[in-house]
């Protein structure tokens, strides 16, 4: 077999100049979140297979990259089956993991678990331009804290690192999936119904208000209960406070208080606000994850479609795991995202040291090589980044090459000659 | 199915006390060798089958878990074999991706190009204790750089950062392939014998001179040449300068400048030793990778078996991807090996922040809640990590949970005193 040169479909190389504002960004991130009180946990790449085909993962698990059996578990025969040859996958996503990480690690954290997670995910995907099989996430929860305060402090520490790495202007929408329930009882619909009418109201986006009641028309049959949804949504769009809007037209009594949380959720996002990002209830917000239970949360920035980071409370996951409840909320952020938008709009990573480039003449060697060496000791301790490298026979090309990567200053040193350089930049200092 | 709490046997979760450790070595690493001008790379994690099984890897070929195709192109029917099964597989290494990486972007990179990888490599190993069948390599490789220079600016590098983690005792023992391949030879080896004496020379360390002459002579039958090699050994052990007695050994011409080179390497890391650390020539140093082809190099700590780090010069590799002679030269240090160690001996990370726990009352809500959070906001932006937590039943077992995590400083905020409490606090700074 003859080796290959590119990556394997879908995956990608990454090369120096990015990887310096991957790495930029990783540091932020760990940086704001600890400051949280955020503790990074890492969990395996491969997952049990089991676990990765639970029903959790939604449509990732139809994307899962199966790892083989090995030695005599392995058996191919003619009853061998896609699922038997496999005894695990790549896991899709972060929060799968760190269920059954939780669940297998509870006697040894603290409660409520404050986990910060970056790490790559796999996903079998029809590869696209800007979307890799191979991809990081970047994803905070809070295991263990049933009241507000989670969702309160994901969300603040999420937006203080927005800005933090200059992406501050962007809008916060937020929902509630048990308001999302009620709506839908309260106009009409049975509780069987309410998923495939949460999968049309998704779409409010990309075909409008018209569309959503075609399309529920459509799927429900029921005249009046569409008639009373859609009219919701514009008795709250009309409102000059909206959750206050959307809380007199729900009479249950615990929509109070969840329509309450939002209502803290925002204020505290607004006292943060320095007039570029804002916090808005939207009552469209859906997300598509089936696990959410409470409420949710999306950002989008001005100019980019879709959004950026997202997230919300899933209470159910846990327990699967553990056979006891536990309280969860998860806030991921689009590092892939990040990275394109940063990469395309050509931005500077703040700080970055001077470099310099020691260039030595093929022949000098011995003694004076080793004099350059510890020359290139004493500029390191100063602060610079220096590499010192051979000269090559096209010098202006290869000092071209390493201006591209940000060797802005150079110094030539030649076998008869660098001895005295050598002294006179001392003494020049 | 049902859900399985462990991660996949051989794998391990990492908790949040050895992910600081974790993350402040990579920090480190990376700022060291940032300043010797080093570049950060990533390659995916899955790679070819192809590449994986080409007979660069050894014996960790054996060790692959493959990736199985999808969708048409996965047939599993009679005549379905591992190999037909899968299209890729998880990287054994850092190198050989490397390798691909720059066959595949040579046109985009500085030569020589200086490269930097952290991550995770993957071998179905059978699991032992310590051992792991995910665990993270870290290496740096000069590719395009044909002279010791490679090898000096390796070494300057890494010992380095031994020194600044806190690993300054060591010995650095180094050999040279060709050197190794021309005493054989010298003694009366053939060509085709050299291959299975360094195997039993590589046993020098656990059965000694005697064993291996014995083994030597079982596995070639030379009693002369296994007497002269032999004698070599103990000629340069007993020299004032093993380095001069291995040249005065060797006749061939070559011979003196790859002792040159090694005796230049070691002048440059004895001047940047502080005592403690030492660099040794060592005429048994093998090193098990069939792909070195130059000088080699391994990091032994007392007190610790076996090394910490190791490396050399593989020119012939690169060149198998892309049809053109590459000289190419890496270094690894054993990232686990150093991560065990500081968990073993209980090392402080130098300089975290100090931890503050703000509690709040449970029925604690609406605005004064927010207080606490810009309160909380305050002490970040003065250095702390502070983390608001609800209140539990039971305080007391709450509040030693995070001690343990660090949190040293705690403040409790009540529903009807709170207020007072943030103001004393605030006059009181």
């Amino acid at each position: 077999m003859s080796l290959k040169k590119k990556p394997m479909n879908g995956m990608k190389d990454i090369l120096p100049e990015e990887m310096r504002v991957r790495e930029y960004l990783s540091k932020e991130i760990r940086e704001v979140y600890r400051s949280y009180g955020f503790s990074s946990v890492e969990t395996p790449a491969v997952e049990h297979i089991e676990n990765l085909t639970s029903k959790q993962g939604g449509d990732n698990e139809k994307l899962i990259f199966r790892i083989m059996k090995r030695g005599e578990k392995l058996r191919i025969d003619e009853k061998a089956t896609e699922d038997s040859l496999a005894d695990s996958g790549l896991r899709y996503d972060l929060t799968l993991p760190l269920a059954r990480f939780y669940s297998n690690n509870e006697n040894n954290l603290p409660s409520p678990f404050k986990a910060l997670q970056m790490g790559p995910v796999w996903r079998a995907d029809r590869p696209q331009r800007g979307r890799f099989r191979q991809f990081m996430q970047c994803d905070i929860d809070i295991l263990g804290e049933e009241s507000i305060l989670a969702e309160m402090e994901l969300l603040e520490a999420a937006t203080t690192l927005l800005r933090r790495i200059g992406f501050g202007e962007f809008t916060v929408r937020m929902n509630d999936r048990r308001l999302l329930s009620l709506m839908a009882e309260e106009a009409g619909f049975e509780a069987s119904e309410t998923e495939g009418v949460f999968i049309t109201l998704d779409k409010m986006d990309k075909i409008g208000l018209d569309g959503v009641r075609e399309e529920l028309l459509q799927n429900t049959g029921k005249e009046e209960a569409v008639k009373k949804y859609l009219s919701f949504f514009e008795t709250i769009e009309e409102s000059p406070d909206p959750l206050e809007a959307l809380s007199s037209l729900l009479p249950k009594e615990e929509a109070k208080s969840w329509v309450a949380d939002l209502a803290l959720l925002k204020a505290n996002l607004d006292s943060l606000s320095d007039g570029k990002s804002f916090a808005v209830f939207d009552p469209t917000l859906v997300r598509g994850m089936g696990y959410y239970t409470g409420p949710i949360f999306e950002i989008s920035m001005p100019g980019f479609s879709g959004s950026v980071a997202g997230g919300g409370r899933y209470d159910g996951m846990i327990g699967r795991f553990t056979g006891q409840n536990t309280p969860a909320c998860g806030f991921s952020i689009g590092f892939e995202r990040i990275i394109t938008i940063w990469m395309e709009e050509g931005r500077e990573i703040p700080g970055e040291s001077k470099k310099l480039l020691l260039l030595t003449e093929k022949k000098l060697s011995g003694e004076l090589l080793r004099k350059v060496l510890a020359f290139a000791r004493e500029k390191r301790a100063e602060g610079y980044t220096v590499s010192v490298n051979k000269m090559k026979k096209n010098k202006r090309f290869q000092k071209e090459q390493m201006e591209k990567e940000g060797y802005t200053e150079c110094l030539e040193f030649y076998a008869d000659s660098g001895e005295k350089l050598l002294e006179e930049l001392r003494k020049g200092e």
